[in-house]
């Protein structure tokens, strides 16, 4: 059994004690500085207040400056922080680590530096770096999971990826169990855009239920599914031309990393909900008031795709006329009204 | 403009009649043997009884009887048949067929004949033959489709497939309209056996709903979207790989085929519904009984493919470790507890 340090407590970071603790592995959490709340609620015995549940027995709370601490003798390290927190989260790390040293993120985004994307192991590794590590080689977790089931041990099939085989096979092995699911990938680009991207699509997907709703519309089984049917399908095309586009396989968009996660969040997260606001006809800052703080990953993605299209566009990398669906995703993002492009769709699929 | 000559006056026949009448072509219903009720009604300027809706102005509903009468100058002969009408179908339509006509068909479905698979298209085609009538290169309808959606004019995404490039490219400019968008492929396996394919699928991506109520698990965020994810994303995975066996292009399962459809039946059809019976731990029985006489499509599709797989088996086609999926919803279709086997999904895809 191995002793894991998870950096983050939030929702899905918390959650991954779940399958860890019940396969025997000790497993110390450890908040940011953002998470002294729940660490405190944790360490006086009570639930973790967004997930509602008690952590696993023996699962070890620890605040931020405890981090030293919590990562002695660990064997493998996991980030469980937002995308905004990745460099500061390899900041906090670097000094605990040596080359070959397991490294597990849950953390999903890409970031765009005014000339190409980067998932996020690949801004690790960059951050790594600069602190003066080199030889680690991240590890991230892709796919359909929401953090409230896994820890309710829901069954969950999720993708590792991984550019060293050594650990992508011992982060495999060690994490996967009964209900936590855990298929191997080396399609480091494609799962970790998707991973990226479908929070953008899942806004543009939960259009249909607020446009229903505002025809008068009640939900049930005639409602808008083929508009929502149709958009899905786009997003999936558009997926597979965008992890085309950064050199991955285009295939991840087609199981677990780019159809599957859509499905969950579509049903199951935020950020359908957010798109079914803007479905109604809400302007983009009633939408984002109707959320309460939640965190809205889609305008994050979309800001940086909006910025990567324009370049592409700038490049002649692209036609004008391809990614259709995200180009309005991106003008509804900046206050566009939703009107979604079905005409240009499916090109290069409808022949 | 056309005159247009559909037989079946079903959900589906009957839908197609909004886009159609609102191109401005003149539109003609007719019954099968099993729609006198519905011919009834309509000639009495009655909603349809099934679709609760007026037909659209100026489209004649006729009885089976004057077939003959309601094909008379038609440009087009459209079968809204179920995938068990089609040889009927076909016996009645062969005598007012000419070479190149062109022939639309909305039955989807998948015939086995001990030997091989065959989509619906080729077994009119094998059909009109038989009644003395070649050069007939029928266009098949694929994709997401809610009837009941058609007719109240929500944005649809379809696909025509077809053999014939003159006779696809006549029908879906004939068809295509600002709700009803028509994208053409030639694909007609891919398409075909999706359009089968996807109501066995959409049974297995249902049982998560019951599954989660079984457990006494209320409707919402937190539920078992995790489960139905990896269903999903499984799904289209077999999907593909089915595709490539009887020799169409794969793709078709990542758009609006394999991925809308799927998608559109679970969220809209009733086939997700009979899933989510054999989720909560109702026997076959049970589960058929609920459904009050619906159509279960998915159980014939599965039957297909039950004898389908078995002969693969056989022949060493296929690894039995294949099909994982479709191969535990055969086997609920027989009467076996749902049990998904996870642990062995996502083979070619993890790596």
């Amino acid at each position: 059994m191995a002793t894991i340090t998870i950096l983050g407590a939030g929702m899905m970071g918390t959650a991954l004690t779940w399958p860890l603790a019940d396969r025997g592995h000790e497993v110390r959490l450890v908040g940011t500085h953002l998470d002294d709340e729940i660490i405190r609620e944790l360490k006086a015995g009570r639930p973790h207040p967004k997930l509602k549940l008690d952590l696993p027995a023996g699962v070890r709370p620890l605040a931020v400056g405890e981090l030293g601490e919590a990562a002695n003798g660990a064997d493998v390290i996991a980030l469980g922080v937002s995308s905004a927190g990745v460099r500061w989260a390899g900041k906090q790390i670097a000094p605990l680590l040596s080359p070959g040293k397991p490294v597990l993120m849950i953390s999903k985004g890409l970031e765009w530096d005014g000339e190409r994307l980067s998932v996020l192991p690949d801004v690790l590794t960059t951050e790594l770096h600069a602190a003066g590590k080199d030889g680690i080689a991240p590890v991230a977790v892709g796919g359909p999971c929401i953090a409230g089931e896994l820890a309710r041990r829901v069954d969950t099939c999720i993708v590792f990826t991984g550019r060293g085989a050594t650990e992508l096979a011992y982060l495999t092995d060690l994490a996967r169990g009964p209900y936590y699911r855990v298929f191997p990938s080396t399609d480091v680009l494609g799962v970790e855009t998707c991973a990226a991207l479908k929070n953008a699509f899942a806004m543009g997907v939960g259009f249909a239920a607020g446009l229903h709703e505002k025809r008068g519309g009640q939900p049930g089984s005639i409602a808008m599914h083929n508009h929502e049917a149709a958009t899905f399908a786009q997003s999936i095309v558009e997926m597979q031309h965008i992890v085309s586009i950064v050199g991955g396989d285009p295939r991840s968009a087609a199981w677990l990393p780019g159809a599957g996660d859509l499905t969950v969040t579509n049903n199951g997260g935020r950020t359908g909900r957010f798109g079914r606001w803007l479905g109604l006809g809400l302007s983009l800052d009633e939408a984002i008031a109707k959320m309460e703080g939640a965190t809205l990953e889609c305008l994050e993605i979309l800001d940086v795709m909006r910025r990567a299209i324009a370049k592409w566009d700038e490049r002649a990398a692209i036609a004008k006329t391809e990614l259709p669906f995200l180009r309005h995703l991106c003008a509804v993002a900046r206050g566009a009204q939703v009107d979604v492009p079905f005409e240009a769709f499916f090109s290069g699929f409808a022949q």
